[in-house]
């Protein structure tokens, strides 16, 4: 089973990468670029094969290590393996 | 129109970060992670409304800007607002 967590800054936070990256997309010469936010995802393979267990275990570990409360949330996604992905 | 750009190093590339972060789950008791990936995420608001149109430009963006494609691959994902996330 595969568990993929999202890392983004939450709304408010300045996102100096994001706001670098909608500059040089206007400078490449694409119009109609608005915000643009950059994040951090991690696929992360797991021997669990419960779907439930597997989001808990993987929302605990984007608590504890993968994300910042203070400034970035986190989503989790489970993908089993026969579904594809 | 929101596009959302992931960006993964290709398999058979090293990702150090990963297995950083694999090792470091292990240390903090997690147990039955096997492969991590590290990988970045882009969402991009864009002006465009034709989700066709939207796609093409996000994946111009990402070959162009937001991927090595000597090294990274990258999946585009095309959401509207109405449409929720």
């Amino acid at each position: 089973m595969k568990a993929v967590v999202t890392v983004m800054f939450k709304h408010g936070v300045l996102d100096p990468q994001g706001r670098a990256i909608g500059h040089a997309l206007g400078n490449l010469g694409f119009a109609g670029v608005g915000e643009v936010r950059a994040g951090k995802v991690f696929e992360i393979e797991m021997a669990e094969t419960d779907p439930a267990l597997a989001r808990q275990a993987a929302e605990r570990m984007a608590g504890q290590l993968l994300a910042n409360p203070v400034i970035e949330s986190f989503s989790v996604d489970i993908a089993d393996h026969a579904g594809g992905n």
